[in-house]
């Protein structure tokens, strides 16, 4: 058996954290890159260990761990719940699997990370939500990878908002635009069935919007009203199990069972609007993931496609010498930067998985709840629940569930 | 009395159209402008005269009338509609006073071009069709100002649309964004109040980017659903009467009777989904009209804040050498662009004007009815009845009325 | 004849001030555009009128007095410059006539605009200079055309410097890139001879430039060190008597006898360095004239394809929310800006023309020597011909004659 | 002792590569962090183990080892490189002392991978040029970082101009602008001192800039015309040996004793004209290396602080449709992203040393010299040195040594 790959050395003396994680396709190299990087970079109280990797092809994922740098593998995730030299449990597979991996690691006592969306129903993330709280009272943490709150320029810009850089908030406009789709021969993978994604470009990239826009907001949505299209209804069905995004095609066609895209709009409890889109329809848009925020004393802006900047209008100033200025988010005292490079150096899309293990093992050492928590992911599963509801009847505004 | 400004010397020997011209706030300056410049720039097969400018003061339209370049100034725009010696009637008052003015112009034998919105009410814009059609038989023209058709990017977009560049259309989001209203001591000038203006962002920004989205669509929107917004409902009152845009306030506040912004979502005929947002609450955001195409075979995206720019995303080329490619609109072969100065020497946006005055000489000179017709403002105030209705019904789908 | 066009109706009152203009093409449309225009926008204390324009082929000088709205067409600029009912001789010829015209016009008391480059030689601009100086004692004014003066954003980017808020120049970097030469098949224009054009684009494009960049910098260059190329040494014959930017190929080739491209670096007389490049090779930059000053306390960076934005980065704040911002100079406290249109709502190329025009016809009325002088066009032509010499000399440092 | 962590699981069988590396302050940081992670994303060869890790002060490298992941520390780089179980020396020390690691590191048998400049002067990149030539002749690689080369956008430009994209060369202008010298109070680190850096922005941020040029142009610079100046020459002592990039400053004074700006022309062998400028003076841009080439049949422009985008310009399709378009160089088929994150997810700066670390293995796996090769190196430190010849000659331009 290979030696386990520790974020720090052993002789730091600093007590470890054993994680396990659970699927190895895309979000399983994202995170394995988090937890290989994290220590090397950040001061931590914990040491973490990359222990064993989890999935149902044994070779493949014999392979996975060798490739990502995990000591063991396993083929049963009930099996790595249950083992003792485990107290994390990183979920990385398809929606419809999260709720029975979570239910069953917080029940083994484990902490948990749960890739986003929390669960394909609100039924299963109310579940969950309950369930961490239970074990948040046995100090177990549990918290829902919306990474996106860890680029550094989100990070800044919801510092700003806290400090009331932007003021009384009006307007939020966000998009999430892809292009993948756009090929009608592209074939029918996982992420286009029902059963398996729960919804389509909804749960993708509208729950990482809805998460981002409350989360920069500080507060969240009261109501929504939506529009959701499947602008191709039959695609080819793909010849061997693919990993969603890539695939080949076979003989035959099959229905697609989801929303290829979704444009909502909304109201914040405050009061300021909002205007939602997630597609994988925004022919050469590749991940343009693009929020503004407008409040009475200034504005915000951000990216995607250019993460190391961050937008910002102060409106206070005078109008003579103003504008909406470029904020290379680099400087040591923006939010993970004083780990990194100095001033200008970019980092990448990456880089907010370590910044997200970095935010999660602090608050286990600490003994604090992570953010976002199973309680905040089933918050936006309630308003993607509202989205699709809003959707069935002719898009009249829906109010979020409490 | 001053000698008319005509945009060709007398001896050209062309036939004159004398124009006479209603209001002289902001759009009448715009308007004078474009009269003034357009027979210096493009080879037009009519002489227009700048006769006569009308307004209720008779000294401040005397003084405009100096200003501007007209060489006679009334105070009765009833008595300018009577006259034999005018071609054209040009409409640029505040929205409660199109219909009556353009029915009494029409019904006069004369060409019309009024400022948009068309009118106030659906009713009143069905008169002015109604009355634009029958005079169309008598060999008059009807033209309402959409002047954003006419920057040069948004007719290349427009081309390019036709060209069949980005094949069937999934996506259209567009936003107009200004700030003026973002301090709640603005004075409540005409433009916030209901009886005067008829609505307030949708009326005044959300008309031209329904018009905008639709022409360049090439086909009209089926539904909509919507939410609106008045943020401050109570405001100084101004101390004089003002112009809309700018004003002094005084002792008192009275109520906003209309929008801040109108936030909305919609469906094309041929399917493809609508994000629609007008607002004057976007700080740091002086006159941002975006608007952005998806189309299964290519994307355009267009900024009024760089208005001499047209991006295009050209999706059948293959996606390594791929991106948006922003095209200076300036090259002899772009929409106007013949007339005016070498590849990279930009234009502003009273350049508008000159073109729509160009196709509007045009126009009547070879008889054909100018676009956009009564008929198309007409349809824009079906959808804005649409977003009022679907605002008060709970944000439901309210189909556009045919 | 027809009546002359005054931008000021005669009940004004105001005192006219009779404009002559020598040439008609690109530069004459240009200037003509700002004379029609600028009393109509500008407070003016004295009323232009479009008096004479004058030309050597008679046919087309009556067409584009007809075009332009010019009241007069003239084919001797001899006999123009003598007449007494004219009172200001703009000269847009070629630069191998300016000196000429220009001292012929000051000789007969006349005022002068005169296009950039001042002259072809220094010899010939050191005579214009003394005779402008003789004739400012008289009560003449002289004035070279640098227009890119006239952009909002560059007026607004001296006063900035001028307040200080750079500070300490520390950097410029300036570049002039057009593309119409990419073509080896491009006929040899008479700006492509030295004859007519005196050099390439060190004297067309590297004129304004060095300009701008003492202008806005609010120093001279100490002295310059100097590359430059002709790429394409041979080129086919023009058929006809061209415009300069475009014309059709005829059989036979001839030399090219000035520089495609120039490169210079400079130290100006504060000790800051300067980078400059001029050249017709840029392949897809149209009109890209770009400048950056970096001074102790702030940076300022302009794009004349973006000519109604000016980024500047104010370097005294905490780099935490500081970056360049885009200031969209359309506010009525911008120069020029009063006048024109509501925030947001862009300028072009041309309105530089109206803006000089307007500071050209303020200078005269109050007996102030406008600016840019031509002893300004003096210097610049002093620097052009070090930077020649310099090249001559491989590139050896060489001061600037005082 | 610690567990040597591997790139690649010890049951991979593959070939081991033993690192050790000297230095591990900025570069060194970086440097593990491309060893840690490139067995981890890319299929290699061989597998590199972080072996040892070797600096002056015991404590200081002992924590370094443990935060980057290297098994062994060791405090003589003498020893490091005698030891036998040490196959690559990974120079990351200042620029004094890589001649003698380097040629030491050589002698000794091992591959070596040496930051740059390769050398403080010409003397010592000609010594070590020639013993990597000898050692190239035992098998052994040899190559200097310029990682720059090693950004997928940079790498897909150097591609694009291999396939003829841009055609015959014109212009190559290229900056590297940086601000963290503009307070005067900014202490007298090691940068700013000639003994122990060589030279200042021009050894610093030239060397990039020259290797780039010449690398993207795939031509060398035939000779240079150069400008160079010290705007603060005395700057405040620094309390304690400092990282060059931030320090604490002391009483005291001391003379600057190089270079803060140099700005330089230069012509290509093919005759293109190339303008360089290198600043730490540049206000507000932060790490700003930029660079353009203009060819007869199109360009190219990229800016390092937006390093996933490569702007294109195809001159041979018409202007109509024509643009500088913004490739996101996300995609599978982009130099080095078969490796990385679906399109659209941006890679940062540490990434060009995973790339550079890959195609170093790669080298050294096939027996083929890696590029740049030490070779290189020399030439670029030739460059410079004529750089710095010609800034003593007054700009006299000055021909690169062959």
């Amino acid at each position: 058996m290979a030696q386990p790959q520790a974020s720090e050395g052993a002789e730091t003396g600093k007590p470890p954290l054993r994680i396990g994680m659970v699927g190895y396709a895309f979000m399983g190299a994202a995170h394995s890159q988090g937890w290989r990087t994290v220590g090397r970079v950040f001061e931590l109280p914990l040491r973490p260990e990359m222990a064993v990797i989890c999935g149902r092809d044994a070779d493949a994922v014999r392979t996975a761990a060798g490739r990502h740098g995990w000591a063991e593998a396993e083929t049963d995730w009930r099996a790595l719940v249950e083992r003792d030299d485990i107290d994390l449990v990183d979920i990385c597979t398809p929606g419809d699997s999260h709720a029975e991996i979570a239910l069953a690691a917080l029940a083994a006592g484990k902490h948990v990370l749960c890739e986003k969306p929390l669960a394909n129903t609100v039924a299963e993330a109310e579940a969950m939500a309950r369930a961490a709280q239970e074990a948040r009272d046995r100090g177990q943490a549990a918290m829902v990878g919306f990474n996106y709150r860890r680029v550094p320029a989100t990070a800044l810009a919801r510092r700003m908002v806290e400090e009331g850089r932007i003021g009384t908030l009006r307007h939020v406009r966000v998009a999430y635009l892809q292009d993948w789709l756009v090929d009608p021969q592209f074939p029918l993978t996982w992420r286009l069935r029902r059963e398996q994604a729960g919804s389509g470009s909804l749960g993708d990239l509208g729950a990482h919007i809805v998460d981002l826009a409350q989360y920069l907001a500080g507060e969240p949505l009261a109501g929504v009203s939506a529009l959701t299209e499947t602008f191709v209804r039959e695609r080819p069905l793909p010849t061997a199990p693919s990993s969603g995004l890539a695939a080949v095609s076979a003989a035959g066609t099959g229905p697609v069972t989801v929303d290829d895209a979704a444009v909502f709009t909304g109201r914040f409890t405050s009061g300021a609007l909002a205007s939602f889109e997630a597609t994988r329809y925004a022919t050469g848009r590749k991940n343009a993931l693009r929020i503004e925020l407008n409040g009475e004393r200034g504005s915000l802006a951000f990216d995607l496609e250019r993460l190391n900047e961050l937008e910002y209008h102060d409106g206070t100033g005078n109008a003579t010498h103003g504008g909406f200025r470029r904020i290379l988010v680099t400087e040591p005292d923006h939010p993970y930067l004083d780990a990194w490079w100095p001033p200008g150096h970019g980092l990448g899309y990456e880089h907010t998985f370590a910044h997200q293990a970095r935010d999660l093992v602090h608050a286990i050492a600490e003994g604090r709840s992570p953010e976002p928590s199973f309680a905040d992911g089933l918050q936006v599963q309630r308003v993607l629940a509202a989205v699709e509801e809003s959707a069935e009847k002719n898009a009249v505004y829906t109010p979020i569930a409490a």
